[in-house]
């Protein structure tokens, strides 16, 4: 496939509209503040194919679930990011004719999202019968500055009139709340009227989710400019009808004139305020704003945005393509997650399509943690690990449905309660429990931050280890520790014994928390007594703990060096991915699943997923061998699978091998890798892509206690940077193929090690090393 | 709970209505002749619990699958048993009172289905409010002399009569076709108006189903008795709406009087003529017999049923329960499969009920075959052969679609395509293949039609083999051939290794091709020649059929002497079904999927399936060691469990254990054991415990091709016989603590054993041998 949008370091821009992938650059195009966003959508009336999707966080609707055959255990419900109500939209008129791009041909057509300032545009030209030209600019953002707040600005120009006679134009900025999820199970709508009303400046709707009873409120107001003059007293019609609230106005313009409608929106619900004053905040806020121009209200956002490249940006230099990747990732993590919430999480599409719902898998702790940890205030992080704190409760319950102790953590959730419904993954992918532990631990490792684990750590912990006591076997005869029946991470196997990953991280639990109940003892012995009653903890208990640290059983190939991914792995065919014919990759679109199953071949990291937790306690050949081992049979049919393989490959010194996995997941929504960006993005798995360079290239790791960094420049690049906060310090790291700088912005004395020789970086001072080839 | 029904030999009797138990009573009352049947609803109208349904056999709907998350491979539809229209319905009014058992209070009630003769018939008396008391008499059939036939009597005595002023009745006999399936995906309605018809002696419902286009009219007629004289000229009144005909009468009885209706009913299918013809076929049919009263028809019906008693009774002394449950069983299982039709098979429900369609599945093969090879004319065993030679080509399409070569029959279905929708059943449950082999070898042996494997068997072993052998994988380290990623008889384990089973079956599938095609190659050089080449055989695919019979690998626990489950069976907690709360059993309503999956406990005989099938090549030691380890783990939840295990308690000497395990499936419908008779009857479990007792008490084996019985009677009883056909002979086995008799009737000499000394039994002779302790 062609490239669909044109290489820029800031921008992505469609130039000449491709009506047969707009899904795709609509996905791409998407907008969002962490609060609310919406995909690429036209402002006017579009009916050619498009999916139409407008996503307020946290709202949500329980759709009833659907499977072929019940088991005991299986969710009521699948948890669904609602399409919300659609408060961009505006009817345009051109003369008599609707605006709408699938009946006009436009020419010199260009969408632009501005990934520096968070702001989408369109412009191009439309001729009539009349042969009369008008010239159309949108413009449109999802405030960063004030949440509640978008805005849109929609200009129309009259070019050429060969006749001299002027146009006559109407507006129809509304609010529409008659949307539907396409991905519906049973093809219901989701949403109950509230209210509607249409003023001369008011739009205002207001709906409420079934069963959930969520209710949103969206209110919006526009004013006009003509030729840069606002114009009072237009006359206005007002159409008001269930769930949806418009004021439309006609006006005649000149050969020449520019008419452009300023719209500003506010949207309320009532995960913040009572329901019954959801519609009178709306308003309110929107009140706080309607005087505010367009380019005011920009500016303020601009800045917000400003202040997160600050801290986010990767820069690199030599590589056109990848600097538009990584921006564009690091551009879509920050539309979707702010961190100033802590009930609401990342979800794998965030704001820019239905599927997967918005809800909440252990991609957040095992993938997007380390970004937020380095870019971002360390409350961002921690309001991740206090959304599952949260949600302890939940997961004792979702334990003991299984007949379990402790806490088991849902493998996709909105509220905290399990709404996935396929056996091997609900009940059986439990090493999800495994990454909750490890982002605390990695957490505090980053930040510091031990109080955390007092106040709310070390409960999560406990529980979680309670799970693994009551979740493993004892095998008399072979006395060892076993897990039966688990989906590791390579989901392209279901219901094995002993898969060596969750083994390893369940061990790892166990005693990562026996080690913070420990130090707790001695540190804080107080908090941690009130917590062993309040758990009931017992010493027999902690005992047993220990025992199964010491002898849980690890599937091992030992004439091979390398862990066995699960029991009897070694009794598959072996092949690697190149014996596979091409036609049928990608496996899970070509092959039945008992062919997946019983071949070799691995979806995404498994033991090497272990091995990157893990790392410290591995040497690199025993990474060398495993990764030479696994990494050919990987098909990395999910978006999670290269950047862990490319960091390995980095590590164990594959650079060209950690390159080429890094160009898997660079640009895999900017070039519709997976052929599936039409859905939405793949957000967790950007993620990924930012620890590629930073983790892979760059090295980054925390060891005892202090920030270690191993970098290298991929040939192809001239030069890279990136910056992380690291504790209290706010670094930049600056590699090419020669050296690597690495400077402090104010900050204090700091010590680290690159290239594991050790330095002392001084405020605001910069340390420049060279790389060992 | 309390016994629903009385204990007769002959009759199942409700005794006083019981309108919560209702389903369960309509379940086990259910009539059919192997192309018709229906529950046992009421004619007249009910406005109480009641699942309506009659159905009609081959007439199925495809209905939209239903999953969670689609796999690669999975049907687009499940096909489902349809509920199709209702012939029976008589409405009835008392004064001006309808007739709704849910609305009165019947005194005397019986419900009495009549298995000697097959006939359904109910009597209550019925009180109005003017003190008038009505005795109701109804009976109905479906008969086994005329397929299409059914009819109805309706008889109505007023007994009392205070005012002595008499009553008005009005009867509307009806068909009606506005019926749904209550279990249907997404609700909808499955049939088609084609065509209704109301006349003053004929009403006709045609109607069609969507998608499969199965047409099917039914057409009946009435006539009128008082007091044992035809009344003519009755004013009628004809109501006809959408499939829907109905012909109302309105009469006036006076104190004393008796009116009986006769309602004549013909069911025609586009199975059977062209659509366009399936209207009038039906009015034809029915004039045929509209001249016949209900006795005359039942006549020869219940001549057809005594036939049938004639060949298949068994007969126990001493244990009425026992005797009421196997003639019920007996009964259904030649109301559900008549044989004549080799389109058809044995539905799980029959025509008791919607749940699990009326599809076919593996219990044909392994539960049902020796039922039909034993007690019916060969033709009937033959044509469940032919059913799945017929479908061989959708066999081979199903094989291809899982990416493998050969045959592999579909776990579910009514055409020969899959429609089953769990991947690790419709996928991986492949050993049904191995069933279908069987089925061959077992008909072949019983009933010696070795010109079957000529003209048909041959290609389906061929191509089953051609199946096995590209689904097993080498593995070279161990030199053995292993079968990865299956489920195995006992679903309570999904995609394991090397199932012990199912690599037994696999391997005898080939060795048992080979040994057939050896043999016609020497007898019938000609056709296995034409075979060959059809079929592209070459002598090194046969040559890998060796091979792999010879390498085969077999997982085996040497320290017990048992055969392993499958590869990590021995890694379990080894607990016994008496350690079970008992709260927390049947598992499968009270345990989550993977806590089942992870435990030992077994649904199903599984080991202990390829012990009943191949048990001339196992020792009695080697089955009682293999019986005494998986017997305490296996929880019997499957219908199908108990009689195998039966059958090899009895075997192996544990008599008591063999008869506790008889009891849990020889009422299991009549008692509601597993509280799901509501939804229908266990049809093919029916046949295991007719198995239970012919191979299990009476020991019955076709060894070194001779029949060989080693019977003994269960303590409980005084003694018991059956008759079984065997090739052409016809023999009576009757068994008491004592002695066993073997009487011949008719037939030529035959040489057979009995408790493995050889006897001959001259024709018309009788052998009587005391039975060793």
């Amino acid at each position: 496939m062609k490239p669909l949008l044109e290489v820029h370091p800031w921008k992505v821009v469609e130039s000449g509209f491709q009506p047969e992938h707009n899904r795709i650059v609509e996905s791409i195009t998407s907008l969002g503040n962490g609060y609310m966003g919406m995909r690429g959508n036209f402002e006017e009336a579009y009916s050619g194919d498009s999916l139409q999707g407008t996503y307020i966080a946290g709202v949500y609707y329980p759709d009833r679930t659907v499977v072929g055959w019940w088991k005991v255990g299986y969710p009521e419900y699948y948890a669904k990011v609602l399409n919300a109500v659609n408060f961009i939209g505006i009817d345009v008129t051109l003369g008599q004719k609707e605006l709408d791009l699938h009946q006009w041909q436009p020419r010199d057509f260009k969408r632009c999202l501005d990934m520096q300032e968070g702001e989408l545009s369109r412009r191009f030209r439309l001729t009539d019968e009349a042969g009369r030209s008008f010239f159309i600019e949108t413009k449109r953002f999802v405030s960063m500055e004030h949440r509640q707040v978008a805005a849109v600005s929609y200009s129309i120009t009259l070019e050429e009139d060969p006749a001299q006679e002027g146009a006559t134009l109407t507006f129809s900025p509304y609010l529409d709340g008659n949307v539907v999820n396409e991905d519906a199970n049973y093809g219901e709508d989701f949403w109950l009227a509230v209210a509607e009303r249409s003023e001369a400046d008011l739009q205002l709707v207001a709906m409420e989710t079934k069963k959930s009873g969520f209710v949103v409120a969206a209110a919006s107001t526009f004013r006009l400019y003509l030729n840069g003059t606002e114009l009072s007293n237009i006359p206005r019609q007002c159409i008001s009808r269930t769930r949806y609230a418009a004021t439309e106005v006609m006006l005649k313009i000149q050969p020449g004139d520019t008419l452009v409608l300023e719209k500003t929106i506010a949207v309320t619900t009532s995960r913040d305020y009572p329901a019954e004053a959801v519609s009178d905040k709306a308003a309110e806020i929107l009140a706080r704003h309607k005087s505010k121009r367009y380019s005011e209200l920009f500016a303020g956002h601009a800045k917000a945005w400003a202040a997160i490249w600050q801290e986010a940006d990767i820069r690199i230099e030599g590589d056109p393509e990848a600097q538009q990747g990584i921006r564009f990732n690091i551009f879509h993590l920050n539309q979707t997650y702010t961190g100033d919430d802590p009930r609401l999480n990342i979800g794998p599409k965030g704001f820019t399509g239905e599927k997967y719902g918005g809800s909440t898998y252990w991609d957040t702790e095992a993938y997007c943690l380390p970004f937020y940890l380095s870019t971002s205030d360390p409350e961002v992080a921690r309001n991740l690990l206090l959304y599952r704190y949260n949600h302890l409760e939940k997961a004792r319950e979702n334990a003991a449905k299984l007949g379990l102790k402790g806490a088991l953590y849902p493998m996709v959730t909105m509220t905290g309660e399990e709404c996935h419904n396929e056996w091997e993954i609900t009940f059986e992918e439990i090493h999800r429990n495994g990454a909750i532990a490890y982002a605390i631990f990695n957490y505090v490792r980053y930040t510091g931050d031990k109080d955390y684990l007092r106040q709310y750590g070390a409960e999560v912990l406990a529980e979680i280890s309670r799970f693994w006591a009551s979740r493993v076997s004892f095998q008399p005869r072979k006395g060892v520790y076993m897990i039966l029946g688990v989906t590791g991470p390579n989901e392209y196997e279901n219901n094995v014994n002993n898969n060596w990953y969750t083994n390893r991280i369940a061990a790892w639990c166990l005693e990562y928390t026996l080690e913070v109940l420990d130090e707790l003892s001695r540190d804080h012995a107080e908090d941690i007594q009130e917590l062993i009653v309040e758990l009931n903890l017992s010493a027999e208990e902690t005992m047993q703990w220990e025992d199964i640290v010491q002898r849980m059983y690890f599937p091992t190939v030992e004439e091979l060096g390398v862990f066995e991914q699960q029991d009897g792995f070694m009794d598959k065919e072996l092949l690697t991915v190149d014996q596979i014919p091409p036609e049928e990759l990608p496996l899970n679109q070509n092959w039945s699943w008992d062919r997946i199953l019983r071949s070799c071949f691995i979806k995404q990291a498994d033991v090497l997923q272990g091995l990157f937790f893990l790392g410290d306690r591995y040497d690199l050949e025993t990474k060398r061998r495993n990764f030479d081992f696994y990494e050919p049979m990987t098909v990395h049919e999910s978006s999670l699978s290269p950047c862990v393989h490319s960091i390995i490959a980095a590590e164990v010194g594959c650079r060209s091998k950690a390159y080429e996995l890094y160009l898997r997941t660079a640009r895999l929504d900017l070039d519709n890798y997976n052929n599936d960006t039409d859905d939405g993005l793949h957000i967790t798995s950007m993620a990924g892509t930012w620890m590629s360079i930073v983790y892979g290239f760059g090295g980054l790791r925390i060891e005892d206690d202090r920030l270690a960094l191993r970098p290298f420049a991929p040939e192809n690049w001239e030069s890279y940077s990136f910056r992380v906060r690291f504790r209290s310090h706010r670094l930049e790291i600056q590699v090419n193929a020669a050296e690597v700088a690495v400077k402090q912005k104010g900050g204090s004395s700091l010590n680290l090690s690159i290239h594991d020789r050790h330095f002392t970086l001084p405020p605001d001072g910069e340390l420049k090393i060279p790389i060992p080839s």
